[in-house]
């Protein structure tokens, strides 16, 4: 099966689940609906079924699994709205937003239930090993939410921390969607274990790209605005290398910049970026973001599985990460 | 096994439980063992236990779902005092007080996702059917919520509709405790749910007694004050008895009085326990509260187990039924 054909199925699958939804109490159930029929990418479950499609023809075997993890993925986005105090997501009203937080935190349980719902009807015989994954996973991706709520409140984050940090909030879930559709798909465990390290790094890359576009980025084929990081001060890779490279009168002024109002935002981005090109950051976040690259290829090339199969996980995180150029 | 190892067990399995808990990040499980170690009466827990031990004598198959099920009910608890802006939790501050919200709703989620690494560790042959289960449960224990929130705002509600509220926010909870716990130990599907309808019926018992002792209870002996529930105007079955059984004049006295401030609350709970006491509204929860109580030990009567074995459920929840007598 190709691409379009695993996205075809996920929707009508999200649709049948939106569908099957109970109408009532409204205000449980309708933010559910509203938070699948705003999409988005649907990265994680297509990279279940992906992940399923390394080891069997039929990838039916790992639907749940995958329906299960876009529905948690979502349910972290609800609370991290509130969390974050952020109005819009994917462009739209957030839950916590359009409603109030009392029904963002509710109806994103109610999504939790429903995403460890759609796990425990994977196959019956690797139900434990996906459900340990899964939680596991879960767990981490609370634990890199925390961090970065705290990170916030530090005056200084090394690299180390970042990057572990990232690992766990964004790349880890990934990680767990690759492994999980293998594992539903009848996978050795090791096999499906590279399959997590591909996708644990290929994860960070993406992350380490975000931060780069977000500054250095063509706004027009970014789809965002340019420098909201910076405007935020946002503790990206950049930031944070630019601190341990520059010298006290750099830090200074970076310090300084920081307290900059909205008002003096474009100001703000270009006396940033400009520290940020005295320093070459952008070099060293390009190169830790293709070492990530490369580490996860070489985890995907080592998967005993025709190399054929693997192009359409390779052109899909390809794809991803050529965005810009 | 009786009632006191049972709560041995558990003690030592949650305390083991806290102590494999991580360190760091704090702010996501310092809050998880505060809630764990203040403790309540691990009802649930004790009644999977119990619910085993009728059909094992080694009840420890159900440990790991004992312990995801006291885990799921503190979760809720975390977030319901968020929504509730309930600043005690059994007497000491609650989560959401102590630290913040944001720390309560993500200590919340990794909590719950705890309970539910607990639960699939549960014996493999029946785990689809203990997870089918409970995350029907956990729907359900959201959707009570979501309708308790919603009577706040309605002008009335049917004594039907509390019921089923009720049914939903705490009875259904208990009632899987129990089945979860029989299934764990191998027991036949349709005993374990007459022991859920057991469970479910009880359990309504239990909060119309709730109700009853709010306004007639003895002070000393409930451990609660007296007419908190009319203070707040809650919605009980007392009062919605009330209006249903009212006159013009009674319903025009219980809207004005429920206009009554904090400090009038002596008098406000006066002349609404008087307005029931006319309405012999106590005589009708009653009614209704041995129905349920009733209709409960007969689905435990038909449970086809020793009946000596069956006394330790039937002791345990008698206990709790005659608080005040």
């Amino acid at each position: 099966m190709d691409l379009k054909k695993y996205h075809q199925l996920l929707e009508e699958s999200f649709s049948g689940f939106s569908n099957s939804l109970p109408e009532n109490p409204s205000g449980l159930y309708e933010p559910i609906r509203y938070t699948l029929s705003i999409g988005g990418k649907r990265m994680r479950p297509l990279l279940t079924l992906i992940g399923a499609g390394l080891f069997s023809e039929d990838v039916t075997c790992a639907l749940n699994a995958a329906k299960g993890i876009e529905l948690f993925h979502n349910f972290t986005l609800l609370h991290d709205d509130i969390m974050d105090n952020a109005p819009l997501r994917r462009g739209k009203q957030s839950v916590f937003t359009k409603w109030n937080s009392n029904i963002a935190i509710l109806s994103g349980d109610a999504m939790h239930t429903e995403a460890v719902r759609q796990l425990a009807m994977s196959p019956k015989e690797i139900l434990p090993e996906v459900l340990d994954i899964f939680t596991k996973t879960a767990l981490q991706v609370c634990e890199g939410q925390q961090l970065d709520m705290d990170f916030e409140k530090l005056s200084t984050v090394s690299i180390d921390d970042y990057l572990n940090m990232i690992e766990l909030k964004t790349s880890v879930l990934l990680a767990a969607s690759l492994e999980i559709g293998a594992i539903c798909a009848g996978a050795d465990k090791v096999e499906a274990k590279k399959l997590y390290e591909f996708g644990k790094h290929v994860g960070l890359a993406f992350q380490l790209q975000d931060d780069i576009l977000d500054v250095f980025g063509d706004a027009n084929k970014f789809g965002k605005k340019v420098g909201g990081d910076i405007v935020a001060n946002k503790k990206t890779y950049l930031l944070l290398k630019a601190f341990e490279l520059a010298n006290q009168n750099q830090k200074d002024e970076l310090q300084h910049l920081s307290l900059f109002s909205e008002e003096d935002a474009s100001k703000k981005i270009e006396a940033v970026k400009n520290i940020y090109d005295q320093l070459g950051v952008k070099k060293f976040a390009e190169d830790e973001m293709h070492k990530q690259y490369q580490t996860g290829i070489s985890a995907l090339e080592s998967v005993q599985v025709d190399s054929t199969k693997k192009s359409i996980l390779k052109n899909f995180t390809d794809e991803l990460m050529v965005r810009e150029n």
